[in-house]
């Protein structure tokens, strides 16, 4: 298996990347963790010991009509618990002995001659270190004689709705679904709960897709330049992490947003394709990730084009500093996300008040929720297999009403092995700015003069990805992130400082 | 609009490239072609010049049940007639008088804050030249006041089958479909046949591809080295065509195979993705092309790793690439593309027979459909905002049953104006040479032991894209073709040979 082989050295003079083995133990430890919370679940309502985590895995898409394929990547509840790159699949495990099946598709002959060698069933046996694998035409009868309890074998299917995207989770499909019975409920809120608190591997390959994203937004900063377009940057990023990361997927669609742009909280997609001309005295905010083996990474970096910040970029760009450092201090297990974002608002709203662009006082301005005018995302997010990694909201949680918090992704309390991005951002957003000078409860905090001035502005955001610990919290990113450090990476010094990386 | 401001030269030392600027009316001009090509249909069948084209654009699509939103590329046919590039439109033609509507969604007020200006419908007009637009939810009303027949507003949905996936396309979508009357039919077939004829427009934007893209081919060639993974030539022309070409899609996921997986027609998706390490003495089969403003391109070089060819590489390169200069110098209108195919294949027996690889009579061989061991593919497709574009098979036209040729996607004669790729190609597949060394039929032509030699050979596939003209036909593609050409520029001698292109 190329993937898994010997790691290898990129040679690159702007590199020191090494794409490290992946080790499908993680899936193994992944496996054993949903068996052991299933079975506690199980014992304390009482109910045996019995039945199947039962799931399928993604099928490669058509665009539209047509016999174009889009890149497959796998659904990632099914790689959370498999791994598995391939299409098609199915997978089962045994809650009574932790017994794990994988189904593979029965490819047709001439899969040999246009997509490649047809693997035995031993290969995947051996990559993906599971138990048993069977085809996928034979899950009925293998499941009926694997099935340790009387009856028909119970399935548990995953079903439960996404917080983010408020869509469900499709449940497998199956002929002869009548001869299982169906579990719909118990296994989603168990199997996202297991996702929400990383182990060591996983955390590992998280750590990797942050060191590559991280030496690749230093790569795009050094070699930024006005006239550029920003897409450009945007190629720069996508060929570092491939190139010299072994990084194929993005977390997410890349922004790369200058001038005005960077105040558009998700800009870059194809209707705001990243198409801008980059111009003196403006700033950037590149908002991009990379992603190995499924696990992701999501970082912003600001800064300004040319490579010096004007006196306003330093304002805006210290007070989200400010906020972003201040929140990460404060992180541990048992603190409430939402007193962070709203630490994270209260110190930028003070420092726009110490330079003078808001008047009045700052707890008055926090009972208003001007920092949403200003912040109207949340702070952060769980980050893994999916940049928006779900668990967000538990049964019963409800998301808040108000500006700014309502769009929190999680209202938890931080909890030791949590990956969760931590990502301030202050932003002159017209669509919002404008009614609230004219709105009778926050003009007063305006000094019209002053924000008059950060019009065409656009907006920072500094964005870490922070493992919290037993402790305290780790940030895994490492970008430049003090004004200073930014300017001496842009005109040429090395990163990370102590090390040249050549 | 920035995409559509002042082409820009980008500067590089590797390239020449300068994006140009997209002119819509591209799609004016299709449009008109589907009204003529409309009104003459319902004239021929004596029915009334009235109705209205109407089509649903592409929406934006998420990943399984996440919020994660994949990049969106408009769907072909809409893309063919409005060139929109945002999502969720819908677009009508009046085929009584030409006039174009389009009907932009109505965007929710956040969507400023978290995606971008909410544009004007007037933005939407003046980009995309149309006579009218306005939002989704006035289609019924407004196709009912412009409608200038009697009765409810005739509607020509799209409707029909893609014959290189076998899907049929989803017509519109629309609520109160009752207040119309709908044509299934007829538009399909016409509008597909439109496709098959490109203007000189749409040939602008396949030249500029073609021009991206066999610049990138040109740069990834002279970077390659042993040691290198598979993906990192891919990551290299990607760069390449984005960061100077614009380019931020693929026309498909590249195939980037050496070794033995040149022999994998498809090679390069998920469950092969191209990560394997290049050796000495490997070819590499590199089949990629990139797509400006959805018009795509779709080349393939193949070379040795290492810079030199061996001589067996020397043998097998040479056959085909004699097939394909022998077939683009016979291309014109009135040839059928079948014989074409047989052609190539002829030439490449021929090869093969002259070097001491296949032993006996070609023609034999013919009879015995030998050439579809060699290459069970098709010579070629037409390319246009598909890279296997539409209209392959007309009605009533029939899939020939031989090996080989059953895998054409056009069986038709050529005509001044379409746009077809020419690759043939010569691999050596196990799943194909055991079975057919083996045939009483087959077995006599081989030489065992030089058959044996080229085990692990993998295969060649020399692809460009080439214009039907009237008197013949001009190839887009611009690689070094010649052995002596790719040895030149893989040492670093300039391409295209008199412009340094420095």
């Amino acid at each position: 298996m190329e993937e898994n082989g010997e790691a290898m050295k990129m040679a690159s003079p702007s590199s020191s990347l090494s794409p490290p083995e992946i080790s499908m133990e993680l899936h193994e430890v992944n496996r054993s963790r949903i068996v052991q919370s299933l079975q506690q679940h199980l014992t304390d309502s009482s109910r045996p010991l019995q039945g199947f985590v039962f799931l399928q895995g993604g099928e490669e898409q058509n665009r539209y009509c047509t016999d174009h394929i889009e890149l497959f990547r796998q659904e990632s509840y099914f790689a959370y618990l498999f791994g598995v790159r391939e299409p098609g699949f199915y997978g089962a495990i045994d809650i009574a002995t932790g017994k794990s099946i994988l189904f593979a598709p029965r490819l047709p002959a001439d899969y040999a001659v246009w997509l490649g060698e047809i693997k035995q069933l031993s290969y995947f046996k051996e990559r993906y270190m599971v138990s048993m694998v069977c085809h996928t035409d034979e899950i009925v009868e293998v499941l009926h004689t694997q099935y340790g309890g009387l009856g028909k074998p119970l399935l548990f299917f995953l079903h439960g709705l996404n917080t983010d995207s408020s869509k469900f989770s499709k449940p497998a499909e199956l002929k002869e679904m009548e001869k299982f019975d169906i579990d719909l409920k118990t296994l989603h809120p168990i199997l996202t709960e297991c996702r929400t608190v990383k182990s060591d591997l996983e955390l590992s390959l998280i750590q990797y897709a942050n060191d590559v994203s991280s030496e690749a937004h230093v790569e795009v900063m050094r070699n930024t330049k006005v006239g550029m377009k920003e897409y450009q940057l945007e190629s720069m990023f996508l060929h570092h992490i491939y190139m010299y990361g072994g990084c194929r997927h993005c977390s997410y669609t890349c922004i790369c947003a200058t001038g005005d742009n960077s105040s558009v909280l998700h800009y870059g997609h194809a209707a705001a394709p990243n198409d801008r001309v980059l111009k003196y005295g403006d700033m950037a905010l590149l908002d991009m990730g990379a992603e190995y083996h499924f696990y992701g990474s999501d970082i912003t970096c600001s800064f300004p084009v040319n490579g010096k910040f004007t006196s306003d970029q330093h304002i805006i760009y210290n007070a989200v500093l400010e906020a972003h450092d201040l929140v990460i201090s404060r992180m541990k297990p048992g603190v409430c996300w939402v007193d962070m974002h709203k630490l994270a608002e209260k110190v930028i709203l003070e420092s726009l008040k110490t330079k003078g662009v808001l008047i009045g006082d700052v707890d008055e301005m926090m009972a208003e929720r001007l920092g949403a005018i200003f912040m109207p995302h949340g702070l952060g997010h769980f980050l893994g297999i999916d940049t928006h990694d779900p668990g967000g909201y538990t049964k019963g949680m409800e998301r808040p009403n108000e500006p700014g918090l309502k769009a929190l992704r999680t209202i938890r309390e931080l909890q030791d092995g949590m990956v969760i991005t931590v990502e301030p951002g202050c932003y002159f957003i017209d669509a919002l700015l404008v009614p609230a000078m004219k709105c009778s409860n926050k003009s007063k905090f305006f000094s019209q003069e002053d924000i008059s001035r950060f019009k065409s502005f656009g907006g920072v955001r500094i964005e870490s990805d922070v493992h919290v610990t037993s402790s305290g919290a780790h940030n895994l990113t490492n970008c430049p992130r003090e004004t200073w450090e930014i300017e001496a990476v842009m005109a040429g010094a090395p990163w990370p400082p102590k090390n040249t990386g050549e």
